[in-house]
């Protein structure tokens, strides 16, 4: 079973529909697109949803280079090493970053936002990550954040490529531009899609000198006759397509309640077991679990796999440092209880807690997840 | 069966694969990486190989910004519609392309080469399609072409998304700065990868300042110690590992030979049942056969439908004229004689034509290509 920040284990469906090849210029293809995109907004709360053939990295890119003007002032928040290759996405873009930092490990609050607001009175646009899987830290505020910067009347561009699914977002509602995320997080499709939700100002923002693979608007305008500007990754979409509509027949609420109820078990139980975590309960992530175990990290990931769990190494500065567990895509009760289980085995320790209801599948989807490989 | 110019019919062995999904950081992904590479680099006969998440155009346009400079002083020919995308690239990448067109259905000669490289003494650099999907033609002279270009210095870019496996092409040999292809073309896996093979040249002259998701630089980086930057379509590697084999297995010039042999048969009778072909012997592509045909396209389309044969119509200033017909990736004698029994039951006419031996798949291959359906 695989614990990591993505790829996630994915329903069987999901995964049988990757070996699904047809013309892409076909009527199938096309109903394809037009029911990925419609499903897509319900879960986005937008109006618009590009679909592109590769990773979330290119997501924010794209969002990046299709949104940003060269020259353009830009606040960028970093704090993590998702945030700096964010940040290098400006930088190539050629706009001009003004940007915060933070090391890692640590998140910018409501009152220093607002400052740097007041302080870059001249910029334009602001960009940040939601959820930063390097350190397991999160905009929980993500509403309040948008506001401030939305109140100011500056474009919001949020990479939510970890956080998407696993937290309440609302394009429309909350006027964000744009928000990127990719298939293979808490989708919990196979990755290769990327994924950018867009709200009416954002699609008015849309620049046109981006290179073509990353033009949002030559996407949209694709989308708009139901095809793709170049040909997709078709096993990828109608694996992606499966994945949106077991997240619609989960619900997406509950799926964001799911996720955080399945992440605040493991940060329970792994903190219970002795391990010194990331962030706080005001700004944990609802995707990832972070922190530096009991026993050293490559002790902690080595005795997890021996008991068919993999968890992945710190990133950036905190490489060989921390563990990260992946609390994303079909995580479930069952999966919380397996890694319940193997720390209580490795630290003997009994970890009795059990998770809450709210960590639970829809049975019929759990079905389709077997956690015991 | 698809008998369109991509995406193509797959092994089974291939479409299985792509439902595979482990941690793209693993030793057992680190593997995939290393002999993909491996493998990918002797069927360019290059020294290295970029392993793109995306399209073909992600691949062309990867090249483009990661080899030319801004400013720099391009010749671009053009005679299709994925010349008119490549031209496009070189735009948006800020290079000055100088372009040379020619009208949907006609090619360069080396003649013209020649004195457009004579005029353009100021020129660093050439780029083109060696494969014209739109059209059907070709630069059969490729290792020529190239030749006039290198002689007089300059940077040589080939896109042959549609090309490559179906032709003679040596990187290292013929001194290629760089050629793009995509997964799914005569490559025969699953969509959803891009490739560009390198010379030392080509990667002495790689720059750095591309979009990240475009920088050849960054990829071969990550490729050195195994990996790829960003969290790559994982099944569709496992896929195109597996196309890539069964490539090596069949040899690279038998392929070569295949497609050329496949693509001349579908040729000689779609000629002797009236098609009105574009190009000639000299210019003819062995992965498209397009023409107008004795009735109308959209009725040559749809009796061919009906037959269980899917065929593309023309795209661009050609859409609605002609029709394409793909004779690339499993491509093999039963394929085109199936085509061939459609087409006598549809023009009531007795193609009695059988395709050379050349035109065959090694058995053990063929067992896994189902062209019933």
């Amino acid at each position: 079973m695989m614990l990591i920040p993505g790829p996630v284990n994915v329903p069987r469906s999901v995964a049988q529909n990757s070996t699904v090849i047809v013309n892409h210029r076909s009527e199938k293809f096309r109903g394809v697109v037009a029911q990925l995109e419609q499903l897509l907004k319900g879960a986005f709360f937008s109006s618009r949803v590009a679909l592109l053939s590769g990773s979330g990295t290119l997501a924010v890119e794209s969002m990046v280079f299709s949104l940003l003007k060269r020259g353009e002032k830009v606040i960028v928040l970093t704090y993590g090493e998702f945030s700096e290759r964010l940040l290098d996405s400006v930088v190539k873009r050629g706009a001009s970053p003004v940007v915060y930092r933070k090391p890692f490990g640590e998140i910018f609050s409501e009152d220093e936002i607002k400052e740097i607001l007041d302080i870059n009175k001249d910029a334009t646009a602001i960009a940040f990550v939601h959820n930063e899987t390097s350190t397991g830290m999160a905009f929980r505020n993500l509403r309040r954040v948008v506001g401030l910067a939305k109140d100011r009347g500056l474009k919001v561009l949020v990479d939510s490529v970890s956080g998407f699914g696993a937290y309440e977002i609302r394009v429309n509602d909350w006027n964000i531009d744009a928000v990127a995320t990719g298939s293979q997080k808490a989708l919990a499709s196979v990755p290769g899609m990327g994924l950018v939700g867009l709200s009416e100002e954002g699609i008015r923002n849309l620049q046109d000198d981006a290179p073509n693979y990353l033009n949002l608007k030559l996407h949209l305008k694709f989308q708009d006759r139901r095809e793709t500007p170049f040909t997709p990754a078709v096993g990828v979409f109608f694996s992606t397509l499966r994945a949106t509509e077991l997240l619609h027949q989960e619900g997406v609420e509950r799926r964001w309640k799911r996720h955080e109820a399945c992440a605040r078990f493991v940060r329970s139980i792994t903190s219970k077991a002795g391990f010194s975590l990331l962030g706080n309960e005001s700004n944990f992530s609802n995707t990832v679990v972070a922190g530096s175990p009991p026993i050293s990290p490559k002790s902690m990931i080595d005795e997890l796999a021996k008991r068919g769990i993999e968890i992945s190494g710190g990133m950036g500065e905190l490489k060989d440092k921390i563990v990260r567990i992946g609390t994303l895509g079909m995580i479930d009760d069952r999966a919380v209880l397996r890694l319940r289980y193997a720390l209580s085995d490795i630290l003997k320790l009994d970890l009795n807690e059990v998770p809450t209801s709210d960590c639970k599948l829809p049975e019929v989807i759990a079905q389709e997840i077997d956690w015991d490989n």
